[in-house]
């Protein structure tokens, strides 16, 4: 039967003339398509429907829920957007209720709106020297649950953006408790459960929806992710129905045979991968453990893969830790926050990888060493993440509605904000329309535009920073 | 400055390494992947952010409407079923009213039941021969609106699928006159307006909003699409915050690489690839001419490109043709419908693939003579296409929330649809939810069935086609 790269390029191959879309008929494209436009179709006969898949496309989503331990599975061509859109929709009905982490992803907040659900929050706490947003615990989720019974779901963010997982298993059971539905953002996990003595996935953690971006964590294609659904408190036609709806109907095959081989390679080749892989981690994490100024987030509950490094002396912020890596060694991490900077790792590195930035990270510390302040705590503060939760006036759904101004940052303390305020990376919004801006975020987004972080909602004009605001 | 693509390959050849997403870091990937990964990175320094594109991202986009002569264009990363969506949330606000084709694609029926939009539909009407839908005349939407003054935006499918073109400028003036949007959905046009004495764009032809599929008749990749903006009716800020919504936040880099050579391709080599295009496909015309049996669609609104097949005497329905052609020369048609079959001709086609086809449905024609009979209304007429609207009991945000059950489809008559019946390609809903499904809709869809199409929304179980009704 063959995998579906192995049939696109027979076919590509064959006498079969194209009388049908995609326009460049395998043959005309620019330099930037040409190695792949050969075997870029369409729905043609043998190739199955991603929307109403019963062929090839069923049999590959059937392999990738067997590898990831989940009932069914769905390929996502539209990123874990399209499956946080989805899951959140079908879980719950219109104007449901959803107990939500606060630090999630911002198509979680768009889900709210476009199904008008209410939202409560969860707030999992900062990491007192990091700033990241901690990873939400059992009792975080009980206390929630028990304090609202109108809850209809629960989402959770595990692993975070920074890697700290959540206690998906606990959380699942006290979910389950009430017989509401568990959604597990993994969006940064696609790689959990294929190497012994790692954590499992969410899905055979007892997540009801999980949704993993693919080409985060495993070698799949920037925007391809997957969404597995287990147990019975998912309606399966709904969540088809919303996948169909967040989804092109025209699905690019070039997408889905790299997902294939990507959750091949992971599976066959888990583990020399993955060993060398937390070979190469290990002796990486040993090497920097001799840091005098640098310091690394490392917590039980880390996955690995994700190096969160602080400048412990207070001298760098996260940005120009991130900026010196990126200028002076032309090392191009994954993100600055505040107080941090983040480097990933995944089975794609190399030796070298390791070996670069181990040596440069060692040369900045000794420079910092040398340079050596101590760390005040009172110095940092504004850098520290913004994971609480405002006084709410309107909510999400009828917020963004409303009519809004543009005033300058400071004169919108007191106001209730009219869009999202969003730092990238992570795409996670620090401020919610409907919410009002307090003395606290107005300075924290001071800070983020002075470190040189790029936020979205906010528009500068003549050097003065705008953010709208509810009429 | 360069293009995106050889900015990416230039990148792909540098010294910086990755410690970010996507996680095949370059280099790790299957054979599907191998030789496009290389450049699919994400939003790392200097490749802006499709979300927030002040970048290149935004230089290609200008570059893009100025190709199209459009105010403002935006890459759809998601398919036209992503510009679909986000144009019909920004041009009308929740429960607002919009008039639409009834044989609008269905994610325009989606966008319709998202926004909770009342829906009143125009009926474009069916060529009487062929039996497809027809597109929308200038009188028929000016009547429309005269009928009902709640109307807040108009969307029209113009080419339609079988490339018959609407009376765009007039219809632009007559909604227009009300101070209200036109959406034009135009994911069969994108090669409009490159071609001297060709028919022009929507964008040029006075539209507010158009949403153009690049990969169905341009030289891009499948799921690549464009929307464009004009004038003063559309928010913008609102219209942005829907494309964000309804698309991945990881858009894919190889797409919009792909996208801008497409452009680039069709912009700057317009004469002689629209030249040869209109050589090959006059001479195939006029060759097919000749023919006994078979017949073309040939309407004086009709957009190149697109060849419509029936045979006349009748013998052959539209799958049997489409099948011939497959089995028989290995010739993929693009659809087969009732009476017709569909082939789809770009500036990608060789001569060989003008040749194949003529050479094919000569020998077809002459076939078909020999055994000729005349042709008999009766027997086709049930494969004639549904394009009326049935009684409408419920709207459609009601309607797809009710609880259903499944019945044959024989007890489905009377009853009230629960889920949309679609057929595809070219997937337009001929059963909507809310309506009552009438023995005319019944018989129609046993003879899809009968015909070997491919239906959506019914299921077979022990010979018997189910769907879905509200309890």
């Amino acid at each position: 039967m063959g995998s579906l790269h192995k049939r696109l390029e027979e076919y590509a191959g064959s006498d079969y003339y194209p009388y049908h879309m995609p326009g460049h008929k395998r043959r005309l494209f620019g330099e930037a398509l040409a190695p792949v436009a050969a075997w870029d179709i369409t729905e043609i006969d043998g190739f199955d429907n991603l929307h109403d898949a019963k062929g090839i496309l069923h049999r590959l989503q059937l392999r990738a829920a067997e590898v990831y331990g989940a009932e069914e599975s769905f390929f996502l061509v539209n990123g874990s957007t399209s499956g946080i859109l989805s899951a959140v929709s079908a879980a719950l009905p219109k104007r449901g209720k959803l107990l939500m982490v606060r630090g999630s992803h911002k198509s979680v907040y768009h889900a709210a709106y476009l199904r008008s659900l209410e939202i409560t929050y969860l707030l999992p706490g900062i990491h007192p020297e990091f700033g990241c947003m901690l990873a939400a615990t059992a009792a975080q989720v009980e206390q929630a649950l028990a304090e609202d019974a109108d809850i209809g779901a629960v989402l959770i963010v595990s692993p975070t953006y920074e890697g700290l997982t959540a206690e998906t298993a606990e959380i699942a059971k006290s979910v389950h408790r009430r017989g509401i539905p568990l959604i597990v953002d993994e969006a940064h996990g696609a790689h959990l459960g294929f190497h012994e003595g790692w954590q499992s996935n969410a899905s055979r953690l007892g997540a009801d929806l999980v949704i993993q971006s693919l080409h985060k964590t495993l070698p799949s294609l920037t925007q391809t992710a997957i969404l597995h659904v287990n147990g019975g408190l998912i309606d399966r036609r709904k969540l088809k129905r919303f996948l169909e709806i967040y989804q092109s109907s025209s699905p690019s095959y070039i997408f889905m045979a790299g997902m294939e081989e990507a959750i091949e390679i992971a599976a066959e080749g888990a583990e020399r991968l993955f060993g060398d892989f937390e070979k190469n981690w290990k002796e990486m994490l040993e090497i920097l453990g001799g840091c005098k100024a640098l310091r690394f987030l490392q917590e039980k509950n880390m996955d690995k893969g994700k190096l969160v490094i602080m400048d412990g002396t207070g001298s760098l912020s996260g940005k120009q830790l991130y900026d010196k890596l990126l200028n002076q060694y032309h090392l191009q991490l994954e993100m600055a926050a505040g107080r941090y900077a983040l480097a990933m790792f995944t089975i794609g590195d190399t030796k070298e990888g390791y070996e670069r930035l181990t040596k440069a990270l060692l040369v900045i510390d000794s420079e910092l060493e040398r340079g050596h302040r101590s760390l005040d705590d009172g110095e940092l503060h504004g850098r520290q993440g913004q994971w609480t939760c405002p006084e709410q006036r309107y909510p999400l759904y009828e917020a963004w509605d409303k009519e809004t101004e543009r005033v300058p940052l400071e004169k919108a303390v007191g106001r209730v904000a009219g869009g999202f305020i969003v730092p990238y990376p992570p795409d996670i919004p620090i401020v919610v329309p409907g919410e009002i801006i307090t003395e606290e975020i107005c300075h924290y987004l001071q800070e983020c535009v002075k470190d040189g972080l790029t936020v979205q909602g906010m528009e500068e004009q003549n050097c003065q920073m705008y953010v709208e605001i509810i009429k």
